[in-house]
């Protein structure tokens, strides 16, 4: 049986799950990962740093900064919770900004991923629909912009598809024309829970890299290809079959684990480790397609919420015009 | 560990599923349960007449006919695999008309089930707005039909989230006021297996049973209720997190069994039946909440195709005048 | 010549301009019309009492009470001015409901009328997806409702080319089994100006009458048909080329009519009156086909904004427990 | 009375009408504008080639060739109709490239202007889905591609207030890194008349010019520009209401003036040129504000059958693969 961790190792675009993968259950630090969690209103913000080369190696992540948002109850409809964590990303976005040091000058170019015809891959272009522009007012009528919007661009590239062209081309092309300071890339993450799906955001300073998201991205959204810093936000909206069922195995074997002789019940798939059982779970499904990517039934509303968080988020972030009272007349 | 095997039998809403569930891997035939197998094409059509209260509770199944298309490759995308699905549809459902005693001039009432706003329950309206609908003519100029056409009225009567109002009492005051001699209710289904979603339709002349479908229905439309033949369409477009897991479950066994000391790798998941097994998962993910389930990322396109599948039959199969030669002009 | 001026009469479906052009440019009071006007933060509320048969007859309305709204500046996209119009409703809408003896605890069945695949015709079904619906928990947990919450089921019954039956038939059947006290009709007007479109809100207790509206309705929604109360909400969403052009010829009139020689410039088309002058434009469009309904390109946002107006506008004009607060929790 | 001509002469952007406004109702030929036209099956179709800088003078439009297909009965819904439409305009569309030298194995980028949010403006981005796309292939498995397949990219740039960036400079960018060998860039049309709306196609091969279209374009899609031949497909899918009210002024002349004293009916309305007399108009409605831009309610449905006409007619006009009895299968 040969296990393959490298192929299984994107199936979360997560690095806080890749961390708790990489901990296993008793959640042992990990050298070189340093982590920061707080937890207020039902929201927890988890700010991961992986510092070392080690660090990187240890959990499959590139070296970088993570702030994750998790938020259980966000699919429960509840409008002041989402306005509560709209604020909450907006406050961590901005410190994270200032902490990589992006200042308030900076222009910006915000780049949805996805594909609008899919819903759960369709929150890049959601985001970008119900983000703040101003770049056109900086080059029509400069003069007469007020205080306290920045210059900001978006794009929607579609994906290759439906264009025959790879994002990170597209991309390329108008920063090389519009010379943005930053870029902010919004991409629907696959996770290896159902329960993350709309309720966890991910800012991440490493960019898009090949392969990750739900599309199959060969070239990345990187610095070292764009030449200029690259944050990417990310939401899981995806889940993988395989991970679903790996995950129902780990709790079986918790559930039954306590005391019990789990072995007995469950054989082999006790014994070993989450990497060697997800590489087993797979073998089996392979042969079934490669269309086993689910996404719960409601994913319509789900997302239309998570964008409009994000977006406004993002509004209220990068322009210290835009607060909590006049977010909302800046997305439908 | 309390199997409740009763619960779990809903998890399938194909007649089809549940014979074989019955059936085991030996494929035992049933008593009082009447199959008839036909293949062409890539289109497997299976006919099940399930004809004695003994056959009936041996699969959990209402006494009645039940029709199944199987089109495994339908999700690639093939436009002229699609059109033989849509006539081989039309062919069944005709026949499925005379044999249960329908004839060419009964007026029908199509209703289509589900909720708009959330994709893969959206069959239902889809159907209804791509039916060939005629009442309002045979109403407004009855002397000016031409031959052909049978009187057809449609409506989508919205979930109760929606309405406030069962589905069932909206379909009765509408028959009740426009005297229909026959429904069809079109409804999105929940499967066992992600590969059945969107390429799989069953017609059954059961009607709509209370707790089937998407949806949870409280009221059925069935023959008792409104007094008038019901007859159901229905395609999986979910299924439900548990049932996939134990389907690799399923898998493993199979896997590995083969001459090998399966029980070593899957302890005692090796040795229960299918029915505690699924259970026992079940056990595991309640606490998850209600939510898990689950469709194919790609679900806006595969609904809109069969969608048009459907009633491109339909529109066949109920008006003469509707042939393989002008039935696209009747659909968007 | 021959003006047929009835034919006329329906197109505008707002009592507001009717009155209007029934007084003409003088603005000659009519006897048996009370008008009451209240204007505040770019909001004219105009209360029309049509009071006698002889007053209906020179506006062409039937007996009734008519408020509207004017919000000129309801395009303009400030969603702090759509909250205030949202609230502005709310409080008319209480006040409409109490002065015509409908109390607090009615129970009410909402009625979007229009074809929710046009866009300017989906007014109705748009209101009815954001509308409180309370119906199924009076029926199904009756002892756990909070206080503050009224009886409110809906429906969007579609439309005759889609569903083969009149929406009338479908509302009386569900009238039939669910007993609503009120009816509250929403539908999609015609107005005889393009500015009015989107930016003006009729209340009215008259019902739908046959004709009015977009679609061709053929049986109306009133008391005398369905035994109870009928409320009509209306937003013009189109007007016709015809009023279009009308309108123009009027402007142009006044822009040269100021001491100078109109009737050189227009000819007989200043002297004619406004009715025969739309009947001789109206012979010369005929020939040119029935769909010279025309819409701003923009109708796509316009319509989803009015539509949240008004469903949260209903909200929390029917339910105590809502208000401006939390409204926002109840629409999407 | 000032008559800005300059201003109005963009009011349509169909080079025919352009040219029938310019030789007026006697049809006066214009020298350097040649003119073929040939009609059947309802389809008239006018090869226009402005030849000269007189030519071109004299109807407003750049030096180059146009050909336009006219359908009047195209909104009915004739499905046979639309398929022969679309058969017509690849025959056209093939022959125009041939005429202007542009062969077989030229690579396309396709350019789908307009904004997607906006039903009468989303032509653009409608067809740019319905594409077959191949380039991606030409890049990955270049040695695996079927004969009788072009290389074939399409953008779907969005618009100025929503991304910030002109969509020529991001068209600029994905040219300068992808190289294209030609582009077809389509774009939704303002057009003189209502009847126009959806059942006129434009090709010319003058690229897009700024201020055409629905959209302020302030940069074009030019061979200046981009340094690659243009060609841009339009289709009006709007008009202005000034159009609409001088249209109906001139019917009204043409109505009254066989032999009447048109003077006495139209005043000084009847002597002004066409010009002067839209310029009239305009001068009445300005004040009313820059959103009188009218579309049919029904354009919805109409827009999505054009852009599927368009789309299937590129599909089988770029690749000798794609034939009528198979171009079903590239658009959804």
């Amino acid at each position: 049986m040969s296990l393959d961790l490298q192929l299984y190792s994107v199936r979360t675009d997560l690095a806080l799950e890749s961390k708790e993968m990489a901990q296993g259950p008793q959640r042992t630090p990990i050298p070189g990962v340093n982590e920061e969690v707080e937890e207020a209103d039902g929201i927890k913000v988890t700010r991961l740093a992986v510092a070392t080369e080690a660090g990187s190696q240890a959990i499959g992540r590139a070296i970088g900064n993570y702030v994750t948002l998790e938020v259980p109850a966000l699919r429960g409809g509840d409008s002041g919770l989402q306005q509560k964590v709209s604020e909450t990303f907006a406050y961590e976005f901005e410190r994270f900004l200032l902490r990589i040091g992006i200042g308030k000058e900076s222009s910006i170019l915000i780049v949805g991923l996805g594909n609008w015809n899919v819903t759960p891959d369709s929150l890049g272009p959601l985001v970008v629909e119900n983000s703040l522009i101003t770049r056109q007012f900086y080059e029509l009528m400069p003069d007469q912009i007020s205080p306290g919007y920045r210059k900001v661009s978006a794009i929607a590239p579609g994906v290759l598809g439906l264009t025959g062209i790879e994002s990170s081309e597209i991309v390329q092309g108008i920063v090389d024309r519009t010379k943005p300071d930053v870029i902010i890339a919004i991409d629907a993450l696959a996770s290896r829970s159902l329960e993350r799906i709309n309720t966890t955001i991910q800012i991440a300073d490493i960019g898009i890299h090949p392969g990750s998201g739900i599309g199959n991205k060969r070239r990345g959204l990187t610095r070292e290809i764009l030449g200029i810093p690259c944050i990417a936000i990310g939401v899981p909206t995806v889940c993988y079959a395989s991970t679903i069922v790996n995950n129902v195995l780990e709790m079986m074997k918790n559930h039954f684990g306590q005391g019990a002789p789990t072995k007995e019940i469950m054989g082999m798939l006790d014994d070993i480790s989450e990497q060697e059982r997800l590489s087993l779970v797979k073998e089996v499904l392979e042969p079934l397609g490669h269309d086993l990517i689910v996404t719960p039934k409601e994913i319509d509303e789900f997302i239309e919420v998570i964008a409009n968080i994000v977006a406004s988020g993002l509004n209220e972030a990068l322009h210290d015009a835009v607060d909590p009272d006049n977010v909302g007349a800046y997305t439908h």
